[in-house]
């Protein structure tokens, strides 16, 4: 069995989104016992990924990383119509991501006791963000 | 029902090659309407990126901060066997991931609109790559 | 049809083990002939990667890279409740990713030549990891 929706976080700008409540509600609403969830980002500057949930400085810190890995406004990108967050955007969503498989057990993600599921908008500005979640199995 | 099939792209060495018109007419071929579409590159120095496709300098930009993080032979590596590219080969390929799954809708790849499917190369030589390709659904 | 199973792998520490042999193994007790094989890693300081299987330095040369780009005791982070490799154990498995899809053909997966799964420990006190498999296909 398959089933497949499209959904989107709105974003408020850079920074991390936790969406696992939503991962969990919609595929426990899809009924399926024991598969895969798929989720996919529809865009090249924003990206998902797990991340520890407990302690917020650990996405503070990832975002500090990523700040010194790839500064906005780099004279290295030739890429900026957009503005000096334009090309770090892609090159932070490229290093981290736009898709992620997660195991379903019990009708659930079974995430480990510490995981999170997070959009991570890279743009400084705000953004509605389209995703697929397709869930399968039996 | 699952499809299953492997095929082969020659590059010219490093750079990106947009494989997402092989992927859509592999996928459409499969005929599966609603499902995933799993590409898979059996290599460890080459990978496999989603990326934006409007500007060809993003993916420029992108070897160009490859190059600068990953340098050709960076006194740092040991393993330089196959020359300067090769162990930057193998970093590449662990930062940008060498598979990617793909959902598939009404019997395509439902890529954003400024999504593109390529395969970077990371070797500076020639090469043909192996991929192998797996859509499931109903 | 899909198969799920729950496994653990105990590490000595910081470093990355071979569990080639062990996804294989299950993968082939799945009794599937043609689909795909998710491995997940319910934990976000430590990373499951495909890496070259046939030089051991490989894999020297991506903990040193990890080092230098990622330094254990980094001022840059707040998160350190539990070391100076809490935070870089996070932010290495952002970089290298918590799961990967290989497909499966004629019953096992179908890794390329020199292609290996690594269960990658990013700290340094050893650690048993949890791990879901899911194989699914006909």
């Amino acid at each position: 069995m398959v089933i497949q929706e499209r959904f989107e976080i709105a974003t408020r700008g850079r920074g991390s989104y936790d969406i696992s409540r939503e991962v969990q509600r919609r595929t426990a609403a899809a009924g399926i016992a024991t598969g895969l969830c798929h989720l996919f980002l529809h865009h090249t500057s924003a990206s998902l990924m797990l991340c520890e949930n407990a302690d917020p400085e650990v996405r503070a810190d990832l975002e500090r990383f990523m700040a010194r890995l790839v500064p906005d406004g780099d004279p290295l990108f030739a890429h900026s119509a957009e503005g000096p967050d334009d090309m770090p955007a892609h090159v932070r969503t490229l290093l981290s991501g736009a898709e992620l498989t997660l195991p379903v057990s019990d009708g659930r993600c079974a995430l480990g006791t510490w995981q999170g599921v997070y959009l991570w908008e890279h743009r400084t500005q705000a953004h509605r963000r389209r995703l697929t979640l397709t869930v399968y199995g039996e």
